[in-house]
């Protein structure tokens, strides 16, 4: 991200410094201070002169956590398309992924990541939080506002139903955890999984 | 990291470009060849303005999950300065949580997370990954990224034993999980609950 200096952004826009200070104790821009110093991050000044109307552009995310839900993930997609028509933003791209939530090295959610950083798109546009990641949502959620962009969570109340999928994930952290506890081929590590296994599914 | 060509840094900075082409032949400025073109990466830019050697500068971080593990605390902090101390860096701030690592919005998390968007540091160190977080650390690692700034690791192998946090942080995921899995007041929820405090105690 380019930080511009406030002489450089009025020059830039062919205003007075003095309008860009007042600009920002107006908050009509924003603008960060380093050290003693204002700093103006350029897609202000995008904004301002209207090139790319990267306020409007969403990018959409969706996510099952295995094939057999292929279904699912179609659904979650028409859902958000209909969702973004009629709020009238502009998808940019619809990403995917057949992975679980807990994984944080997905194709799909990588690429969402690419389209945040390079100041693409001002929104991520999702069913439910867990679509997005598993655990982490806060972190992601002030990050991606670091880079001015928002999360929008279409539907967190109802949700898409995935009780399979938090018993899965449930297991796969349980491994995890007695692996790390107990070591990786003790028989205590065993015996935890396939009691929390039993207790899930009785 | 956010590398800039040679004719936009020498804008940024005012200059003309084959002024900065003598700097970078004089090694006055670091650039890397890519192809048959430089790019001067964007901490460059902070130096020479002014935003001093931010490449130098680090922040620590430690954590522990309650307060009778404070001793550990000072233990992880007196490790890491020295450790800095070693490496030469310039230490900005030491930043400490007495919480789990689950908890995505620490208080001294948060100020590192401020470090790092506002660019005032080039590296987060810690002495295990788990002390930054539980869950998302690739996420972070990712972003932060975006931002110029790494995460340094010290003592990835051996680390500061926790087996009791792993146990304490199990059964709260286990909690949260079972309420959303079975409703938050059903007995289905105590079970499990109870059956995994055994399991993990026997």
């Amino acid at each position: 991200m380019e930080m511009l200096r406030i002489g450089r952004f009025a020059k830039m826009l062919g205003v007075h410094p003095l309008t860009v200070r007042r600009w920002i104790y107006d908050k009509r821009i924003k603008a960060v201070k380093i050290g003693k110093e204002y700093r103006i991050p350029y897609s202000e000044y995008l904004r301002l002169v209207g090139e790319s109307d990267v306020e409007n552009r969403v990018v959409i995310y969706a996510r099952v956590s295995s094939k057999d839900r292929e279904k699912d993930l179609h659904t979650q997609v028409e859902y958000l398309k209909r969702y973004c028509n009629e709020k009238g933003y502009d998808v940019v791209d619809v990403l995917t992924d057949i992975a679980s939530g807990l994984n944080e090295n997905r194709e799909g959610l990588n690429k969402v990541f690419e389209y945040i950083i390079n100041r693409k798109v001002s929104r991520v546009v999702i069913t439910t939080e867990d679509r997005l990641t598993r655990f982490g949502f806060k972190y992601l959620s002030k990050l991606f506002g670091a880079f001015d962009v928002e999360i929008e969570v279409v539907d967190s109340k109802k949700g898409f139903k995935t009780p399979q999928e938090l018993v899965e994930d449930l297991i796969t952290i349980v491994t995890s955890f007695a692996g790390r506890l107990y070591g990786f081929r003790s028989h205590k590590r065993k015996r935890v999984i396939e009691g929390v296994r039993s207790l899930l599914s009785s």
